[in-house]
């Protein structure tokens, strides 16, 4: 390993070089008139994965292409691993919050501020020169790899799980590392235990053919906005939990040692709190914040909309009223069973003088890690390594489909380590990460391949 | 009596004629392009009281005129009766929905259809020529007239309190008579016993200072929208009553005579169910359709708007929800007083993790009507004997402001007798009003005053 420190170190100042040449290009997935520069995008990603010794591929899809780096000289029986990040980001607007300009990367007290300097370009690329290091410092790797960098995922990644679906022999793998997410906090280096899924509904009440004079009407016909009302009331109980017949029944309960390592992590509730702004913070009775947010399922409405809501005063008994409604999964609850319960008991309350109909908008399943095995081992101890302090095990609130996706379509685990600093201000004005993230993340993937290695 | 009614009779082509005439200009007073038309219905009605034999003035307020007509030659110790009505239409569009134009009066079937057909210059029109009839055909009448006819009434009527309390001398009545309401069926004549009030109100729930990811932050945080619709939901009852306690207080209950007489009422169900075309009709448990409509209070949803309504699935959690609610009111229930009500049971209940403000938008009394004395008697013999038949007691579920407000400035009894049919398509194209209906409108104003005489 000391081959590999001694390039890391020796190279560091033209990555660093070649990271800023990377945020320089606005290959901002969103917007057509940036078509050139993910193109261009694409190609340079594709050249340092060649410097660093890989094979690699730009492979067109119907959206923006994506681009494949391979070394799999590791031969037949070492394991395989696959990287995944993307190259494409977030449009950068608004323009005038960045204090420095969004597309030149500027260091201010050891920070490099950027587009994509933490979601995603920073940390695919660190993956992109830990290869390097290991390939050019030591000659060798111990596992296979196959690097997946795409160019749609702030577009949702429509043609993702095409392309892995039907790349799947030459994507198959042991094991699949991501790097896209946030670290729990400055200097503690973190690994995800599980991320939240998704079951996103739109309920409509059907009333009256339509809107009618609340004066004529009122008091006989049953308006379907306080009906609307009554449903997205019944959903929850006053402790904060779900009042949905049968809506636990999968939700898996957590050991004792995963929420005490949650309740022991030095979490800033005060920043919390700020970042909030709101009177005050509850959630379901019996659970800590981390735990409301990482392990405990949720009841979200999203929008309502109903009748009248210009100025003033509006004497309309509203024909219709509709609400958007999610609900947040955790391990093992599945959407489409949410949304059958959903259905289930909403049948049981309506009165028989709406309609209603429940559409379903969206649903992605929770994702659980595995906590243990070779590659996890070797995460853990290439992180505490890199950073000096062992990692901590945190969750995630919100979903990231594409972890799902993987380990369905290649049959392998994900593991999911962060370098972007908490606050990062990802899809914001002044993205940023410390360059000490992206020094100690080329050095703990480097060393995790070392790991891998024995 | 004879000699008034020998002179309807010889006289009513003529009447038409001058109604066709007055339809024909397009007094629209919500549109400035108007102005000039409702210049000269303004005056076009003053030249008709003058042909009448009342004195006549039209008189300017900031906004369109109101055309006062007087005859005070009954003396001192006769009573006085102030009639009011507007010259003033609501816009005709949409034009392509009208089988004949707007603004040319047309018959068919014994039907005349026009713009301000029935609302309210047919019906002002008719008080006019009941009133020539008098004082053409008898000479004389037993009580002396004030005629207000606004210009105002279809754009709320901004300047006519302040009309009334600057004039309070000169319009000082003993009786306020209104015709611009419907008969409860064709060939059935009405009185009103009863409007109702409202109170109208904003509900505002803050939660986070901004919109926030549902992902990220759901499940720690208190939901606005969650909040929102735990709060209306507390307003009703699952049996069609109001939870908000101290409610019901002030509200009547009306004798069983009232109940029973709207309970006796030919009702067409189907028809009401025709218009509202809804899965099924219900309210409060234990009273009949109309009193649910006439005589009991409401609680409607007029508006909801929170968080993300366009399409598809955005996972906000949003900062805050807003309601519009409204309260009919019946007597004899005060609108502030609900205001304060409905604070302190908000109060009660909302979670300390938000803030709720509650505006008030709109209030209005309840009324009713007093249902005996000499007018009240007279107006009864009058309608029975030119319509045939006894006229009926309904209620309003609506509420007309200047109602109360005559009541109360001039300290008078308002009586209401529609001439309008139900379905008038007031507001809508294609108004209309049975020929019918105003020549014995004209019929039954002019014996109305011959009651009065004894």
């Amino acid at each position: 390993m000391a081959d590999v420190n001694d390039y890391i170190n020796g190279e560091m100042a033209r990555f660093k070089d070649e990271l800023f040449e990377f945020l320089r290009i606005p290959s901002v997935s969103a917007r057509s008139e940036h078509a050139g520069d993910i193109k261009e995008a694409a190609s340079w990603v594709a050249d340092r994965m060649r410097d660093a010794g890989l094979s690699a591929s730009v492979i067109e899809t119907p959206g923006h292409p994506v681009v494949l780096g391979e070394w799999k000289e590791a031969g037949p029986d070492a394991p395989t691993l696959l990287i995944y990040g993307h190259y494409d980001v977030q449009p950068p607007e608004p323009l005038d919050l960045w204090v420095s300009p969004a597309f030149e990367p500027t260091v201010r007290d050891g920070n490099l501020f950027a587009r994509g300097a933490s979601d995603d370009k920073g940390q695919l690329f660190l993956h992109i020169k830990a290869l390097e290091a290991q390939l050019k410092g030591s000659g060798n790797l111990p596992v296979n790899v196959v690097v997946v960098a795409e160019g749609e995922e702030e577009v949702g990644s429509p043609n993702l799980v095409p392309f892995v679906e039907s790349h799947r022999d030459r994507l198959a793998c042991d094991a699949v590392v991501i790097s896209d997410s946030s670290m729990f906090a400055q200097g503690i280096p973190s690994l995800l235990f599980s991320l939240r899924g998704l079951a996103y509904f739109e309920i409509h009440v059907q009333g009256p053919a339509g809107d009618l004079h609340s004066g004529s009407y009122g008091g006989a016909v049953v308006n379907p906005g306080n009906v609307l009302a009554q449903l997205l009331d019944s959903l929850k109980n006053s402790d904060g939990s779900i009042a949905i017949p049968g809506f636990y029944d999968d939700v898996m309960d957590w050991d004792e040692k995963t929420r005490e390592a949650i309740r022991g992590l030095p979490f800033d509730q005060a920043e919390f709190e700020g970042e909030v702004r709101a009177p005050g913070l509850n959630g379901e009775a019996g659970f800590s914040l981390l735990e409301r947010l990482w392990i405990r399922p949720t009841c979200d409405v999203n929008g309502i909309l109903c009748g009248y809501t210009g100025e003033g005063a509006k004497t309309v008994l509203p024909a219709k009223a509709m609400a958007k409604v999610s609900f947040r999964l955790v391990p093992n609850q599945d959407p489409e069973r949410v949304g059958e319960l959903l259905k289930a008991h909403l049948d049981r309350i309506v009165p028989p003088e709406v309609e209603v109909t429940v559409e379903e908008l969206h649903g992605g399943r929770p994702w659980k890690a595995e906590l243990e095995g070779p590659f996890f081992e070797a995460a853990r101890n290439a992180l505490a390594k890199a950073f000096g302090t062992d990692p901590v095990l945190t969750g995630e609130g919100g979903s990231i489909p594409i972890v799902v996706d993987f380990q369905e379509i290649l049959e392998a685990p994900v593991l999911l380590m962060g370098f972007a600093p908490p606050g990062a201000n990802m899809h914001a004005p002044n993205e940023w990460i410390p360059l000490e993230n992206f020094e100690n993340g080329i050095r703990a993937v480097a060393q995790f391949y070392a790991e891998l290695g024995g």
